[in-house]
């Protein structure tokens, strides 16, 4: 099998750290990345978990959540600072949120998450405003048309991080309404990241509160 | 040239009348209708004219909006009954919001228009949101995302007509990204029409009228 | 797992309540919400229900239609008006037909349907042509080249809301021509909602029926 | 410039003759086409002609057709068998619908035009019917929805070529509406040809009679 | 459920029979047709069987192809006229090849098959060109860039159909490439039908043979 | 015409400022626009100006950029803090690069601008990369396949917020290439924005210096 | 069941054998294909081996490869001469590149690979170009946005082949983002092959190093 | 106006020099760009030049070719090795053939053009096979269905490099089924550049030169 080379680094270049991506990769080559951790005594976040990894990642020492498809090799992040938090449209968009939230963990931030807040009862969003409004930077997860992206970009000053869910079917399969409708904004301050990676909005989120809070 | 027939029953049989699509027809073509409609002492709504045709429009008793690029062959309609509002999200959206204003002046309906309520600025929706509940039926016209065909349906009883309109650039060219938000709206109670159709949007208004204040 | 938040008030606002769409939801998150509506003493419809969620749902006083992929929640409406009749062009639209007819159900409408009319034989829609008429309004689902929509359209007075349906393969697959036809037609008064979003088609005849018709 | 080889057999080998597709060839390229058809002493069609092909092709020995883009090198065909009739939607298919009576006419068949018979008004269609399948091979002409394809292939016996016109906007910009209509058909006996192909609908059409029909 | 409706005279009116397309329909649908059939005294073809079609399908008077996907309920065609020639590229071609033919056969029309004739070895076409001239129609099935359409279509005089076929991964994917490449064809005298539509290629085919052929 | 209704407290609200799209609005719009600002004595920005739109816009008080294709209607902004650095691959990108530079200008933000740093020429941003890292937030324009984009963000430490540009032909035409790049990039901490909105990315990351730097 | 024709001269004529393709072709057909080759005494590659395949190849004599999905029947190739380097940017890539590697091998030609050299930790290329740089031919396999091959092609003189692969979701979902990456580049001296086609690069890169080292 | 920073040891490093791109570019940012070369002594090559760039470079010293549009500043290359022979479909392909032809010769190799060579006619490849084969590398040219593509590659020995051409409307447009149908390939040894890169193809073609004839 091919030699496997991590970017241990990452971190310490760019302000995150390299993750593993699952999805298309065999048991034995995720087996292998996992291995390698422990024998540089790593912590390690893995992605996009389905149910045939399960057998190499559901062992001692492995934080699995089955929800979001992710697991955290090593300890938990030793504190948490305020970090960023992440609104859904609809419960179908809660597991990429906490794909984000435990991303933001992982790197010792806390985000937390407001879900159900769609636009088609926009007294829901409403109710929530103040509290949404004092974070400081914030994550969207929305599938079918995305509406939400735009009305909560137009409401407030922080930073928003559009993440398009792949929830919905006809033209809103795999997410396409949803990543062109926060593409094609009417609120400037809107972000976009590739539909359904919760882990990259966080990430992008982290250089933002990185920036802001610097070490 | 080719034999023209024109459905002059179709008001009787649909509610609604033939109208002209001038976009792809040679000003030959629209002349010899013309001139079809003016034998058979025929009133008749013309659409999409573009410059090329001005020649042959351009005459007394034909009332040309160049704006919306229709016009209308013989005498206004004599009466003009409640009809359908038409909500545009920007000024950008007001050529086609007119096209759909007039086809129901046309067809002897009022079709008042309410601009620039689009998302990004919610405050200028809600602040008419008393007067567009006023109407039976809305029409909806809006490019990029088209974010304002949910929140709107989700605000109001009435039956919500979404027009996507070519706004906007990148994803949204051609108002691709308003008509996959529109179909994949969260909010039930909204049907759309093709990019641009402000004719067709109107006519499905005046069924819906027709039912319920039927002659 | 997360906050779920129902938009109680919806059908009071709107004039269609909310559904729960369960594709993409876990049967865990479908079974929360299920509990939410008993708590608080509500009706409640759920769409696009496949095997898996069935653990949850298949439980007395849930009227559950596998055809149509449909559970209902608490009683049948108590009363039951003229509504929308559905109109398909072949068996294999069954599905969604029905999707639209419990829906119309779910609010106190009646919604006949009347299959089998495609145009391939046409001899099929002109037996039925009077019936079709006789409806305030009308739902037409058709995949494959959906050319029962226009044709429908140009025959009848009532507002034509077409479903495009993904039945068929090659460029039909997923109701993508369906979908353009429906969109596309030469037959101004034909709205269209995303393809096999039943559902969304009854809701917005109920609320064209709500208008003719104000309780 | 480069060398140009003509293919003068293929009507020889394949029933029907090579003809110069003028779209994205120069006035300089098709001027040495012309001339070396002349040097042989050839009869030559050329198609998609525009506005910059005229100063090398407006000359005597030419008969030019500006409506559909055509032009014939050298006499008419000598005689005029029956050939196929060119059924159009619309007024706006005229120009298509001439490129494949034109391409009939140049290899001795005859090709006439019944046009205006789109299925919003299905009465035109039907009052035209007794004529229509006295035909041998039938050509469809049709832009937007394209659902005469559908609805004629379902009423007559003789093969039907679908030629899908770029009429119309939005989803049916380009014929694009049109040509998956035409592909996802539920009329079984239709075959298609490219957006805007008169020519090579004709030539089809040429190989189906020349076999009823041998020389 | 739905009541099914047969056009049992398709065949009269149009020289190809009715076919109940399997894919989509549930095994309970596809059993009333059956059982629909079998009261009229009715000979049926069924095609785009799968695996949950069997258990209502695998019966005595059944003529069940697993290769093709296809059954034919009643006895076989009792005479067998020279029909069309079916042409493939390659092995994996031969489902649709085989559905072509048997539609042929239950017509009463012979469906030789040539395999394994794609270009990329073009002696193997070559070497069976006179066969292939010797058929009065021809269908080609090929998937990947679907070169064999051409190919053969500028070799011989008969109509060529092209029935793109779902082989290959990437841009082929699910006959993508084959189909654009059959409508783009620079071979005048070629018509396509939907990728995997043997049935509607032979149904063209039939109407083309019957033209030439008549009763 | 219709009334133009502006969002002046955008800025309060969420931190940019509302500015006028004229891609689409015609000049007497635009015109309207900008009188509607001089009442209100307010400072105006205007994106994506065509040749047309100069009538009304090249005059005294309005500070008019033709590479970039935006105006600016009031004084300078009255200070200009450290803002975002704006990176290109090519000398195409300069007019995108310009709009977003004169965005953050308007809002009193710095935007340098360091071009030509492609990565088929690797050294060119190697050779850059120290001053690229000395600024707080990274704007990078690129078209063709957006290679650098990936490439930046894995280098430094910064928000990087891609902007695919309109720039090459072929599977690059509008963007597409790049814009799909960018989405997909295997380096984590990288947003994107809609093809050419240089506007969007320079108010995103003004939302981002706001949040380190709040007033 | 249809009779196979192999090109087994392909060889001779184009520098590269026929391959077997086995995606889409039924166990029977693939164990027809071996039983010719056996018959013939002729050496095979098979490609693209699902697990469906397996009972019919996996017996003595066949070399068979489940990473990449490949088998070869007969004796391995006698000499190894100096051949292509396969460059993967994740480990991901394995599968495909192992593809090419065992056409190479099965031709003669070594194919070593060096794999995890993605663009997101640049070092990792720059630590292996010496390495990289002294192959004649490289092969570069690469998923999400691809930008590997542009900074790779820029870096070398070799010419370089890139093979998207179906590595990522969202926009990256089957290759789609990294094949027009590699096509839209602005690296000149790459050529593309389409996605996860590993044995087409191999083949191309056998010509190549034929072309330098004829026999 | 912004720094022009050129790669001008882009040769040295990779083998092929580095173009001026001017699609996209302004005149006044090609002017400068050729004034740089001046000043550093340069030879340069510029491509898809338009219009509105003669100005700037219809001049002393600028080998200018309207029909590929392409000019070359400075000397003819000294000397001209053996190189790629270019094969087009038909003459709508000329400009990018000469595009690759002057490519090639601006870096000292032969660049032979063997047009109208497409398959609808296949006697006319055959005639000029001998000379073809002849060739070590080949660059073939083709618009439509692009069957050239898949047919010369499986007729000779030397690497192929398609270069799709946008000839054609309707699928064609744009060179879209070419370039699918090249990806597509059944014949193995064909890689692809972009739609319309004559000069990629010909940078592919010198690398693989120089690796058989190095310097």
């Amino acid at each position: 099998m091919s030699r496997v080379v991590m970017d241990w680094d990452r971190e310490a270049r760019t302000g995150t750290a390299e993750a593993v991506l699952c999805e298309g990769k065999s048991p034995d080559i995720v087996a292998a990345i996992v291995d390698k951790a422990l024998d540089h005594g790593r912590r390690l976040l893995l992605t996009r978990i389905s149910e045939h990894h399960l057998t190499v990642l559901d062992r001692p020492g492995v934080d699995l959540d089955r929800e979001s498809g992710t697991a955290i090799l090593g300890p938990p992040s030793s504190d948490t600072r305020a970090g960023a938090c992440i609104v859904t449209a609809g419960s179908s968009d809660i597991g990429i949120a906490r794909e984000a939230s435990r991303t933001l963990a992982f790197h010792g931030y806390a985000g937390p998450v407001i879900s159900d807040v769609g636009v088609a009862g926009l007294w829901r969003l409403m109710e929530r405003l103040d509290e949404i409004r004092s974070h400081r930077v914030l994550i969207a997860v929305a599938g079918m048309e995305g509406a939400l992206f735009s009305v909560l970009t137009g409401l407030v000053r922080a930073p928003v991080i559009a993440v398009p869910s792949p929830v919905g079917y006809g033209v809103a399969r795999d997410g396409a309404a949803a990543l062109s409708s926060a593409l094609a904004t009417c609120a400037a301050g809107l972000t976009v990241v590739n539909t359904g990676n919760g882990f990259g909005a966080a990430c992008a989120a982290i250089r933002m509160l990185r920036m802001a809070d610097p070490e």
